[in-house]
């Protein structure tokens, strides 16, 4: 019985040219990666459930894609639960395993099970598909690659400026010119609540100052004196919302602002620390920004927090983010072990390349001639020639049915024109009686009568 | 709480020397792919249940990796159903989709959902993960890749001349000589079963048939009669089991034994294209040999089967496969759309390349030059030079931390060591006052003192 062929919703067949394009910045960000000295590693699809299992929040484990046992997976269930059917109690008796859901639980995982087997500091960078559960909408999917870089066994704040180097290559590399990096320190968020005397309202104050460029300034201090945060506390805040100059003015602002706090006192430093080193070293193409409203995953970073926007005038969220967090490993049982790590948003650079038109013009290029086929014996002596052309490098096909009719041959002109194929080589009758090749240009038109040596090099 | 971290049963994580060994024959394979004119395509790792369900016997289908539906999923069991505890009633209701058995079924679902953007005659390659929930032993594991090339769309014998001159190609390349491309045509074994009166029991003579170089001539035909061949058919047999003298002089054999059988003379004559056009084109490393004993899965092949085993005194399974299949998209209601097509098996060439030390010497090598941190001022001075190193592609690192005394200086050094980096660059107050590196060779232990620019010239 024929089925109407379809795939599920929120995952995507790539055809040639998208897998070109995603390998073109696969390969760059690898290269990258590889030159700054991390190295691959690879970890399986599916991970014990344990292992994933309430890394995330409640909604992170609800979005984690479960894997049902083999076999007869209902016999472990008890009586009593059965009767219960209620799917949290169910499903871990029917689940052992799930999808990984990022790069960063596995990475930990990984660090902890082969800790022995490591030299740290461990730099490692890890290009994998994840999977989430999510609602599927406009450039959010179910099945999508994280490309991560992390380093974990040191503190040295000269990991967050190679981070910052790293991105500038990779979009210097991509020749995505102009995007910001946008740092910020988790200590100057904890520095600030404490100013304000709102230490336990935390996240409530950075959900609020996050959302400072969408909905402007009385909003943002609206929402905090919805969430309890007190009105001296708020005028307090009030050189943050007009943080101006270049990235030393702002840090002079904050330096008054935090005074009083130890701790914010601490990331002001660090942030300095980033901002000289990269002030001496230069960035190529990006611009490194101060943003005190950058809160991302604010529970898990404990240092620098950074993102990536493309640059001016491209609607598109973050292209890359990251950060410091001093305890990964901990969930596995390595303790103190401080980590950073950066990641890149393949699927929103590809959309970016797209929209500035930055791809490289051969990238959709792939056969670079092919043979008309007119018979048996003019098909063998063109395969002979194909083979010669593929042992040195070019891409060469030989259409595999034989032309018997002018609408035959016909047929493979087309094939060729609408594969993008730029020549072909006819071979009849009469070229097999002389042994030469008619090469066609498809886009002139031009053909010349040629021997293998002139064909080999036209087509080098 | 900390967990005792593991992964699931017959999974398994990669290091960077596993992943750049793995990455070498991928792109080894793939390069050789492209040079013959194949597309990429890639797939979702999940399809549809339905896609999947059924097209790989029962066996196959208990082996499909189930994904648990999110949500209330037991609310679309009913009642009846739920009592039954029946888990060939409930699976389908509580799972949609299904991780991927292999690349072709996948593939078949992709030429049939994108017929209309695709040219024919198609030629596709496809490397990535699969999953079967097979019980793990040495070699077989739970998630594998599967690097595959098929053409949909030609009956052209000039595809399968190309799969023994890609086979041929690929080994070549990975230096990996001697193998055996084995081939057979299941016409010829339908040919065989007509002539000895037993279509009805192609399978069961062909599995006894496929045994011949395991347990012998004796054992075979033993197991022939237990299956109900008539002794007429075996004494028929007889020549086939003492086949004999290179391709030629087998086929001639073949013609005297299937000389009534039209198909068996239909398979013949297929296989006698591709010798003799192998025979003008010539094989770089790799032999061509008739194995009529040759049957893989017979069920899903109609034309040429092929199998590819290591060179002499490797013990290993085979190491590549593939034939032809005259109507794999009719599953989805695409009729008349002949394939063939070519699976290499990534773990065992692994294996056979490690046994045999052909992987290249400099795969393991990943940084080339380690700075050695002795404080602030000297890393950033060093890390200037590293970054200049970098974007002149030299893999170069500066370790994070400063080394404050003999012993921290020590452990920077052995990192090096461990880690394999060839060289390393001592910058201490002294070099810094006179802006000059002190480079040491890690294997000899030379030293010298060098400007940036001779610097660059010795790393390069």
């Amino acid at each position: 019985m024929a089925q109407k062929p379809s795939i599920p919703k929120g995952t995507r067949d790539f055809n040639a040219e998208e897998v070109a394009k995603r390998s073109y910045i696969m390969e760059t960000i690898k290269e990258q990666f590889q030159v700054f000295g991390f190295q691959p590693i690879e970890t399986p699809s599916f991970e014990n459930s344990e292992t994933l299992m309430g890394k995330y929040g409640d909604e992170g484990d609800r979005l984690i894609f479960k894997i049902l046992n083999s076999g007869e997976f209902l016999k472990k269930i008890s009586e009593e639960d059965y009767s219960s059917k209620s799917e949290s109690l169910i499903t871990p008796k029917i689940s052992e395993k799930a999808l990984r859901y990022d790069l960063t639980v596995p990475f930990a995982r990984y660090v902890v099970q082969h800790q022995n087997d490591i030299e740290f500091p461990f730099k490692r960078y890890q290009i994998q598909p994840v999977w989430r559960a999510d609602r599927p909408q406009k450039g959010r999917f179910r099945e999508f690659f994280q490309c991560d870089a992390d380093v974990v066994g040191s503190k040295s704040l000269f990991q967050e400026v190679e981070f910052v180097q790293l991105y500038d290559a990779v979009f210097s590399a991509l020749e995505l010119e102009g995007v910001t990096i946008k740092i910020n320190n988790r200590k100057i968020l904890s520095g600030i609540a404490e100013v304000i005397g709102a230490q336990d309202k935390l996240i409530d104050f950075t959900v609020a100052l996050d959302k400072l460029d969408k909905i402007g300034e009385e909003k943002v201090k609206e929402e905090m004196r919805g969430k309890g945060i007190s009105e001296d506390g708020i005028t307090k805040l009030q050189p943050l919302f007009t943080l101006k100059g270049d990235f030393g003015n702002q840090i002079e602002s904050l330096k008054s602002i935090l005074s009083t706090s130890e701790i914010g006192l601490k990331g002001i430093e660090e942030l300095e620390f980033i901002n000289t080193a990269i002030s001496n070293l230069k960035l190529k193409t990006a611009t490194l920004q101060l943003d005190v409203t950058l809160a991302r995953g604010l529970n898990y970073y404990t240092g620098a927090i950074f993102e990536v926007s493309a640059p001016e005038g491209v609607k598109m969220g973050s292209i890359g983010g990251g950060g410091r967090y001093d305890d990964l490993t901990g969930i596995f049982g390595l303790k103190d072990m401080s980590g950073v790590g950066i990641s890149f948003g393949l699927d929103r650079i590809y959309l970016v390349l797209e929209e500035l038109n930055l791809f490289p013009s051969t990238i959709a290029e792939s056969t670079k001639v092919l043979f008309i086929n007119f018979g048996d014996k003019e098909a063998m002596f063109s395969l002979g020639a194909v083979t010669k052309l593929r042992q040195a490098h070019i891409t060469a096909e030989l259409f595999p049915d034989a032309a018997v009719s002018g609408k035959q041959m016909k047929k493979q002109m087309n094939y060729a024109n609408r594969r993008n194929i730029p020549f072909v080589v006819i071979m009849g009758e009469e070229e097999l009686k002389s042994e030469v090749f008619t090469l066609k240009n498809m886009a002139s038109g031009e053909q010349h009568k040629v021997d293998f040596d002139a064909l080999l090099d036209l087509l080098k």
